[in-house]
């Protein structure tokens, strides 16, 4: 077993795109758990456009991560070494691990999972953290009614991909927009009823010409011209679910609010911000209904897997180039 | 009894602030009932922000106003002649009567007032359209609870004082924004709790002052940057009412979006557009509650009366430079 831990730590504030030089990539000696804890070996790492949000300073949803402290990131592993009662080593374990080799982390924030090595990428994706943000996003803050139009942008992404396949099962019509061709490909071969290509089309005559009746729903992932185009083609008493602005999110400009807010008005309609966070305690539930759809095939997940702790500051960058294909996935280490 | 009828059309869609050329001055003669309708005579005019956008091409809530249409207005006059079984001549009636002396409309179409003339002025005020305005919107949208904090823009003015007002009944912590101190010190007058003078004062550190917990509900007449003062310093699962933006309805540039909409996000908030229209069915609920409230001076009202239908233009811009001390009204004629 190794002795050592590497980390990126956050050095400096990024304005703009966060390039190589705002990480300090460190080495320090194994922290042994204490009574309570558990050393947890990192797998995998999830790669979230949230994480942007994070190394801002300011007040959040949750605080952001101080200069000098490893990266918070979620993850899989296996326990090493276990003082808590509940986990042994050679567990497989999921829970906010950070960007690093090892974590040793208090065994409550460490929760188990029973599956095979080889699941553990779906288990922080479509059964994780975007998948829970999906479920209950668009279930509990969107209520979808079978027979609705119901739009996601960053509809490849690990979020939106679930959204769609969530809203075909509750039988909707189903938009999807997405950047590029083959995104927009995927998005009808796992059971979109139509793609829009924002990079090769104007997104409010498309929303248009797709949704005769105006969107019921709309599931917003990317902010700026985009939400502005669908806010123009909401149907009467519409649901918006605000739940990121990828493409606001390294502006050194202000943020792009939605000039089309008044037809929030026209159409008696709400837009809803969520975090995920708030729905841990009902993770299970999630995932009781999410399992089964993911085993039929219901729901079919992609995770795009990059090899190596160390390309962690370039494959980050992946989410807001978009040149990610399924849920990003950092691998640390074998099993 | 006059047999000519004077009225306003609108001759062009106005950009920008809509002034005197925009409007034809005509006259025809009056226009007899036919069965099933009732000849008005109209004594007063509700002059309200919403005809701003009634004067616009494009869709809405409501078609536009033709060109060449007599313009649309909520008013309150007298039945002259009836062939309607309801309703007989000397009957109060209120209605969308138009800009115009007299209105030859559906008997259906004009709603009975059992008040005194002198109080047709409140009837199209606190217990008219701004009234349910502010009752719906405050009570079903915003949802308001007991010691809340509840903040509102275009506080002095019809909807917003009532808002105020009610929000106060229902033990809510109340803060008004409107322009300049006279206002403000009417605020504070009917029993707000404190006022914010946006001409004189930045009202985001204002507001951050005044509302140390956050804003529970805030209730928008205004839009801009009033409004993204108010998305800065929300409250957790805050609800933000958009009533209308008064800020934004001459504007010959884009309207500008709230650029704090993700704090939408990070306080679990929601912002939900409100149009009266749809709680007509529910007016006399509301009637019911607000008209003791009114009587017993729990509500305060005040209408801000111009004489002469030929005022109109110049009148109904007072709305815009916030030149009117409540509830505007012209008055045509008297009982």
């Amino acid at each position: 077993m190794s002795t050592v831990n590497h980390q990126f730590r956050l050095a400096s504030r990024p304005v703009g795109v966060p390039d190589r030089s705002v990480w300090n990539y460190t080495e320090e000696p194994l922290a042994e758990p204490k009574d309570g804890e558990v050393l947890v070996k990192v797998l995998y790492i999830s790669l979230d456009p949230a994480m942007r949000g994070w190394m801002n300073e300011g007040k959040s949803y949750v605080p952001p991560v101080g200069i000098g402290e490893v990266m918070r990131a979620l993850g899989a592993g296996k326990v090493i070494a276990s003082k808590f009662p509940g986990l042994a080593a050679g567990d497989f374990v999921g829970g906010m691990f950070g960007v690093q080799e090892y974590a040793t982390v208090a065994g409550k924030a460490a929760s188990k999972i029973d599956s095979p090595a080889s699941q553990l990428p779906v288990y922080i994706g479509a059964l994780g953290m975007p998948g829970m943000t999906a479920y209950f996003g668009l279930l509990e803050v969107g209520r979808p009614e079978p027979g609705n139009t119901v739009v996601v942008s960053g509809a490849a992404g690990a979020v939106g991909s679930i959204v769609g396949q969530i809203a075909k099962i509750k039988g909707c019509t189903v938009v999807g927009i997405a950047g590029g061709a083959e995104k927009c490909k995927y998005l009808t071969e796992i059971g979109f009823d139509a793609a829009i290509d924002y990079k090769s089309e104007e997104v409010y005559p498309a929303l248009r010409r797709q949704c005769p009746n105006g969107i019921d729903v709309y599931f917003d992932n990317v902010g700026g011209e985009i939400l502005d185009a669908a806010l123009a083609n909401l149907a009467l008493h519409a649901r918006v679910v605000i739940c990121g602005a990828i493409s606001q999110y390294n502006n050194t400009t202000p943020i792009k609010g939605p000039s089309n807010y008044l037809s929030l008005l026209v159409n008696r309609a709400s837009m809803t911000g969520m975090v995920v966070t708030d729905y841990w305690p009902r993770a299970g539930e999630a995932r009781a209904a999410m399992s089964p759809w993911v085993k039929e095939g219901k729901i079919k997940t992609r995770e795009h897997i990059v090899d190596g702790l160390d390309t962690f500051p370039e494959t980050l960058l992946m989410l807001f180039t978009g040149q990610n294909r399924g849920k990003l996935i950092i691998k640390v280490a074998g099993d």
